[in-house]
């Protein structure tokens, strides 16, 4: 079980913002799973604000205007009707459902974080897992995608060799997941150094064979503040006030 | 059957504004389940809100308007069309149908209990029921989910301690559940001591024997109002006028 | 095992901008797979801006507009929602999302290669693959869609007589695929002279039998950077700068 130190099959060595590191457990054991973010927000939003705005200066002007200027304020409405997000990778539906809560509680940490940073609220986002032949389900992807998700909106990498896994709720709990044996197996075999697992999983950790765990920093959380503070320390990336 | 003080694996000791402990009712036994509650009205809609506004002072000023301002109040209306929120956590249909009923009455609770407090007519809602791998079905969840809207739009944090279960109605109805005797063990188990139960249940709850009973203290209602009274007491939340 | 001059049934000789040849592997074997990239941006797109603004002026100077304006501004918001792309072929779910990741990234792509050209955002977009009666799924078709929604875009073909096959993710790696043998015989079957393959296939193909790779020129890649520059080198289409 040594560790050549060049094997590693790890899609990612260094990622670029948008990109995090999870693990997965699947019948065939552990493997690394990347979540990939990437996100614009659309340039017509902003030259269409203006246009409103320089309608509405002209018809107040004259003051005549029949224009049911309403609308016309209304039409970016649709834009904050909730997840705006594409999501590819044959995710089954519990992961399907994961994606929209790490959007949804991304948004409410970005807004607590950087208030001024809306690009969660506003950009056309797409999140890809590859690899697209392997159907992936389950919750415990939900740290990573949110991770990834605020490493996009931040423009911050992810520190490098941190894998993590777990389930995030809107409260930002990290919950339980399962594998977590083939899950080390499949870190230590991608030259993984750092992992990030729900508090509840640590009881599971420990009780793995030591040499299993040999060159592995296992951080254990329960809220994702924690995932946050560890992905994101040294990087730039603001960090979060206070602690719950 | 002994309770020890330290062993609950409830999610939530003290659970934050938007969240509600429920009970549920599985092949497995009974199990608390929490329902978390977030959301937010869009950035856009205040500062649209604003811009219309100034648009209609401005017309309205020299007195040649013929501005639809009807349509332009009207622009937040089609967020208000029918139910706006995301529901995620594996929920069958008829939990999922729970769910719009439970917004639906919320917001005509609140409406009643705070006429300017408008909140659930105009905040993208996102509603998750943690763990999101475990299928979750049934309308008994329907009284947590209304006080978990309730809470959110209140900013007030339901009594800690306290779980409940019940289907809730359009008007308010409290309706009889299964699986109290699971539900109630369930709760012993995970340290909760007020119970909030359907009075339809209460010989349900009355055959157990006492022991199961033991550190327990139900309520029995027949109409939300009552549940919120229990669960907001105290608590700042305003409480609703007469009774039915 | 030899290779006449003439037998190919290839669908294209030479390919018009918007075509990129493929490969595929299915159980009778490997063949190629052509993508069909057609798109306009809507006429309506460009005059509804100018209709827009020409309206407005009407509008305010003579005052007795009654058009809703506000719809047409609305109009061209639509178009920027995420991919608006039909996709035709019998493609499966990999395949269809394959198609999404890969318009996601050529549009990326393009916003470094030529930021003017806004060809991906604002067309309506038409991807086929013939032949519409066979069945088709899989990622590996990731990179040929990429190259046919750049050529399309740029107006540029890609160089003749090449063959690609690759998943491609949303930050443009390019993932192993299946089939390399079965690939490599269509290929030569089919007149193609050079291949363009996956970096992390290059042991598979250098284990192929050499007489099956006779008069193939194979070049592995790990990123689409690669991809783009093999298939549109020396037809005038830009360069990307640098390297990664």
């Amino acid at each position: 079980v040594g560790q050549p130190p060049h094997s590693s099959e790890r899609l990612f060595q260094e990622a670029p913002s948008g990109v995090a590191m999870g693990l997965a457990w699947t019948a065939l054991g552990g493997q690394t799973l990347f979540v990939e973010a990437r996100g614009r927000v659309p340039a017509s939003s902003e030259s269409m604000a203006d246009a409103t705005l320089s309608l509405d200066a002209t018809a107040s002007a004259d003051g005549t205007s029949d224009v049911p200027s309403s609308s016309s304020k209304s039409s970016p409405r649709p834009r904050n009707a909730g997840p705006r997000m594409k999501v590819t990778g044959k995710l089954g539906k519990v992961m399907g459902e994961s994606s929209e809560i790490a959007l949804t509680y991304a948004r409410i940490f970005l807004r607590e974080l950087e208030p001024k940073n809306e690009f969660l609220d506003h950009a056309h986002i797409h999140l890809n897992m590859p690899e697209g032949a392997t159907p992936k389900d389950g919750p415990s992807a939900g740290v990573t995608m949110t991770s990834a998700l605020l490493s996009m909106a931040l423009d911050r990498p992810v520190k490098r060799d941190m894998a993590m896994t777990g389930e995030v709720t809107l409260t930002g709990k990290v919950l339980r997941v399962g594998g977590i044996k083939e899950k080390t197996l499949a870190a230590r075999r991608e030259n993984v150094d750092k992992l990030v697992l729900p508090m509840s999983n640590q009881a599971d950790y420990l009780e793995l064979k030591p040499y299993l765990r040999a060159g592995l920093t296992a951080h254990f959380v329960d809220h994702y503040d924690d995932v946050y503070r560890l992905a994101f320390e040294d990087t730039g990336a603001p960090m979060p006030s206070g602690s719950r």
